[in-house]
């Protein structure tokens, strides 16, 4: 392992960005390389959405608004491909027609890569998926920490008979233990509810609660300390609902609340989590029918970048080096 | 009911177009008036659909692109909205997480009409619920012929298992015996197959198969001939995918087809079932979110105000004497 | 009345959001209720504009933009749909070729409200509706402090020979006496102006500035504080002309003009009301042509929430007990 | 006059056609010119539109779409613009905020050239210019055929008590005698009516109806023999309402109805009247808010350049050798 | 080759069609197979344009909107990709900033993959294209007859001093002798010239000329005879520009004229030419900023869907036995 | 010159907005006026772009979105239009195929106007007519502080082997020796890189790093301070490519990075720079195709007034007396 080659995206100055491989920021297929630390890896379904569908287009619309990332993040002064092998694992296969059919695919499949020590940045799909990308990073780390980056509060109960939507995935693992119930913050809460219980709910069900009224008053700083204190040194799994930015910088998701974050807010807050462990990841909720000039699109390639180059600070997961790349258990190109 | 009053829509006169009533060509609703001869009924679902998602918003925006319709059809010479009492009953409520209680409930739904009299036209959501649709028409009606304008033939048999989706509901309307199969036709058919099988089953299952090619070739009014000799003197039940149209002309759809009708030609093919027995209807697969300038919503609401101009030409339901509004199932404004 | 029932939103739990009435926040329509606190009403009309037109889709637009809307308004700690009753009163029904002729009927249905005790919250329709709507609360409060969110002074006094129109209805106001000249403020100007004597002009006519550039050196409390001392505690109202935002958050308008307020500090200063008595309130100038997404209708709507939300905090006016719903004097579904 | 030097377009080859002039084809502007035959001008106005407004934008609009124009016409076999004078007089000045001043306005500035001989085609602006450009016509050449493409019969009587709107420049016109009676003709109706009377109506007025039904039927050449035996040999003013064609090709007007004609028709249908004299002309009702990829401008600005066309067939006004451009009435660029 | 396997699309039964391969038509890429026949290409170039640029993103865009073609196409009765071994090679690399650099890289490129046998249909970028791989099919099969459908002759001569352009194509490839003057056929003309003697150039250069002004008075069957016979039993480059659709069934494209062919027309244009020995294929001018709801992209790939199986119906090159796929010279995924 | 006539724009007064004449602010053209102090022209031009084409359609664009400019600027209390004579110069004529050819006539047309003392503010186009403006410029005061506004460096060295793209024209023109390397400085810079030495590289080519990043944390005023630090009592000339904004404020534009400057930071920034001596300036990188409501040739028309208005406040060059305007050399209208 110490001396295998790490291959990277293909360069624009080979290949104009316009063109070339359809991955997301050109890097190579999983079956191009021989072992993977990390895999972005499409989970195109949104049968789990209460109001506009469409993310189901989520993950081709943010691979082709992410053509134009270059290989270098000065930001945080790391060449994310270059440490790790980040590589694209195409699309999951998930039943449109039957929500637990779904959720048992995606559970299934993220199992199949992070049983075998590959973190996986995961592009959705609407924010059902969630809960099973939780349960198959339960499996290998118990509970954690989740960073939930939203307008939303994502656990409510049940929705037309429905226990899992994509209204719910944090309630429900929190009922089933996947996550730490001392170190779980959501961060960009707005908008309107349907009850003052809606918040004493979610307390108790382990989340602190960071308000994107805060950050119109208070410096960026403070927030950022608030979210880190909250997680500790815990591990931590990210999930940003793309509706945590302003309908402005984020129009193509499916319940936008208006008085949100900005977009360069929302990549600050990313980068603060250098140093942690990021044990996993998704970027969720984008709508391309409804996004304009791939905005949406280019927003949610820029919070995975900057997830990957996160992750990418700290070494693969010590019990494995890098997952073997034997059988490719998803489709892609 | 000789003297009955019957409620046309709000006059552009007296409320410009632009506001004033959200119902379909601002008729009244259904708790406006005493008795209903034909509902017009929004069906937002769209759960079953296999591509682009988004026709659950399709009635509230055929209504809103409805508005410019006056009462009188001179296509026709007939004033439909004077005629019999025309009325939007609002949108059915339907589960969005489940097809199989979606499928209920538009039955029950549209069952709570057709019982008592009222024909329904109604207004998609996708092509699922044509199945319980036709469910509720055969309970009154027995079997009926079926005008099937398509792109699609909708008659495959499973798509990951499941049964009832956008694309299988005539498969199984026919397995349940509710079609008439030597009278029903599919029009505007074109695009690709899986197989060349899905031609010989779906003629099995009862239908005749006029495709957008001939159109090209042969005179619209033998087309229009060839579609009427097929229907004899049966009740017919006329579905329209709206994906029949081309999609310059109906942009705002799910499984778009190039080499479509115009809407011209399905305008004048719907005219010529003037005379019919048109026992129900339903215009579906519009999908908002694709659509453009209300390119699709305006040819929607024009083919509905077709189809009511010609069920207002033959004397409502003879065992009924138009639905008294007792009590209004489904919620509406 | 101690014990008269209150009527509320369709829940999202019972109907879909994408589904049901198309009222504003899905609440009743007037005539299902028996009295009414305050209103929410349309002016469809925009020929008073100068520039881009089509704000007589407003109305409707933001309507079918508020149906994400919840009981419960965590910001405030307030259920304002529970507290007192809102409903919905449909458009006003405004002849769009003459704006004298219109200007009559708006103040006639506004004060057929307003004359009963029902205050209103008035979807526009362009800015010409402010002087009517100030007429009609002036009737009940004699001069109020008008709070003024726009990019705009709106105090120019005549163009192209008319005295009202979308650009001048602050200094007819003005002129007329309907506004209190030391309580009054435009908050968010900004843009080119005519003249230097356009700003003593309007100081004169009795308005302090408040403007963008401010908003981007100060601290947003300073800001909120500077609006409130002008205020006092005078009787408000409050027009929010929603080019106050900045393009990116309100594309669908009439006059943009770069460097605008964010959605979040426009409903942060919306929220600073909460306390204060507002006797009536517009939200205007939104022209869904040149929206995306409903980016623009969206934040409209979230802003008239924020109103509603405020004013539920106050009692009625003292002297009516909510308007009995006698009679309905506009058309509405 | 014998010798004068014509000037033609800016060329494509000396200047790229995405830069350059604005004015219409790249023409010279009235002011660049000694003697002007053609003008084409812009009257921007859409205050008597009672649907969507934004015809206000339609000159720029069609200018800009007509950039891509080159300067001989296959299918007439003629350079038009090197036949006669052909030149862009900019935009009329009218008044946004009163029909009768507007009105008023177009009559004077119509009339400041054809007074002089030169003919107009002007661009729209709503349909309610067609009236005054009608009557400078009338007091040039007294009575004419209209020749009237539109979707709508424009003959309406009053609408809010406005007697000249876009709906009713014919009905107003034939009254005052402008039209001849005898040779006027409606090509492209459809859609619905008030009233059944409102076709009777119309006829009295001195119209004959061409439906777009008998397109879907009739073979072109059948149609085009129609409307030029109804012509005969009077002189002809045309005038163009964009909706005349199907919304798949003019998306962006304000009043659209499905089932229309091709561009393809209109075009011949156009090209049909070489020979005739055409005194003057319109093209109106395009609405590029609603407008994509500029389908409806393109397809405007070459109904317009194949109405130059025709028009530079016939010899300029007998009694006038061209219009001296002494003073230009009109802002420009 | 007798007993090779080939390897078909992803089945849409498999893998939604929203999700998993991001080839043309799902099918697999030339690194999958061990020959390949056709293999479809893009060829993302724009720089050759004279309006409105963004082809370059034309192959991207084009595969997008062919994830809804099926393996069976009933129009002809044949499945194209069980017959002949089709494949996706990926993106040329092309310089955006050279155009002579650029036509050599295309050729080059392009004879990789003629040499060994294998027909190419190349997915543009802008008409520039045509020219190298013209070259590369002369080095084949010597002068074959074109079949140009296209709004414009793209014969024309010199632009801004570059000979070769989007404009000149057939003129450079009439020059040098690759097309056969006796056969080749412009489909579709239509829209303005610089000069009458643009057609005698033409036409001396090879072409005969059939304009979409004859489809709107011809039986569509005389215009396919007309096509057929220029044609003979020559070998057949087929070139499609998109813009030989009307701008309402193609509005992504960069030089739309008014007047074209539907949809409907091209493909049955295209399966008239069942039985013909077409030697490669071209479709260009797909420019997908202007396109919506993906319209162009559709059209464009339906007609890529018709040329594959009108070349899958005649035997793969006799001396060549598919080209082995030894190398890949593109980069593609 | 003392007494010399300033023409102002037409006023909005005298001619609606929406009409008149297209120059930017409808500013009278350089012909019609005697002298002209400062000329804004366009640089139609984008075949220097490496992802999205369209800006050679910007200067059209943001002209048109300049119409609401109004003749006050009050943030810098100033109407810059009748303190010196600006004028619209029309677009530079500028080959679209060679970017050698491009680069020459840029530089020849700007230096046609900076030799004879007129200052100039060029609407491009994309960022690589920056290198021949910056040349006209140093012809006339020798090397400049850059004021470089971007997302991105601009200091590359070549791209597919070309030297001069819209990636590289601040490296050359620092190798040319055109900037000052103690006073040039990237404000808004944000994104990932090729390589952590891009930064090292840019650094040595004479410029300070401003970060979008930066703006998140620290107050406006010190960033303002910084940059003026920077720039000292240097000439300056700024180039403002409109991605410097984030994509939510101009998602028309070629290579889009979130996290970028609202328009209000970026209107102070340059507001601040009133008193300095900016010898010209640039607004780049506006592509029209990706706009949309106009939201990026707001902003870029505001830049550009906020530009012109800090010019104003500088007299005219000391050694020129305002151009003569003896000849145009660029067409216009």
């Amino acid at each position: 392992m110490a001396d295998r080659q790490i291959v990277g995206p293909v360069s624009g100055t080979d290949v104009p960005r316009y063109s070339g491989p359809s991955t997301f920021a050109r890097l190579p297929r999983v079956d191009q390389v021989e072992t993977v630390d990390i895999a972005v890896i499409g989970a195109p379904f949104d049968t789990g959405v209460s109001y506009r569908p469409g993310a189901r287009f989520g993950p081709t619309h943010i691979r082709q608004s992410s053509r134009l990332l270059r290989p270098y993040n000065p930001a945080l002064d790391r060449a994310p491909f270059s440490v790790l092998q980040v590589a694209d694992a195409g699309d999951m296969t998930i039943n449109p027609f039957s929500i637990d059919a779904a959720v048992g695919e995606v559970q299934e499949q993220a199992a199949s890569w992070t049983s075998r020590g590959t973190r996986l940045v995961t592009l959705g799909g609407d924010h059902t998926i969630a809960l099973p990308l939780l349960r198959s990073v339960h499996a290998e780390h118990g509970p954690v920490a989740v960073l939930h980056f939203d307008a939303h509060l994502d656990t409510w109960d049940t929705y037309f008979g429905a226990p899992i939507t994509h209204g719910t995935p944090f309630r429900r693992a929190s009922e089933e233990g996947l996550l730490d119930r001392e170190g779980s913050v959501h961060v960009g809460l707005r908008g309107s509810l349907y009850d003052k219980l809606d918040l004493a709910d979610d307390a108790r069900l382990g989340f602190q609660q960071l308000t994107s009224r805060q950050f119109a008053v208070e410096r960026l700083d403070s927030m950022i300390d608030a979210m880190l204190v909250r997680l500790g040194d815990r591990p931590v799994y990210v999930s940003v609902d793309i509706d945590v930015l302003d309908p402005a910088h984020a129009p193509g998701t499916g319940t936008p609340e208006a008085g949100g974050l900005t977009s360069r807010e929302l990549l600050e807050l990313l980068r603060a989590l250098d140093g942690r462990h990021v044990v996993g990841a998704d970027v969720v909720e984008v709508a391309p029918a409804y996004d304009h000039a791939e905005l949406t699109g280019v927003a949610a390639s820029h919070v995975t970048y900057e997830l990957l180059t996160v992750m990418a600070g700290t070494a693969t997961d010590a019990t494995h080096a890098g997952a073997p790349v034997s059988e490719t258990p998803t489709d892609l190109s």
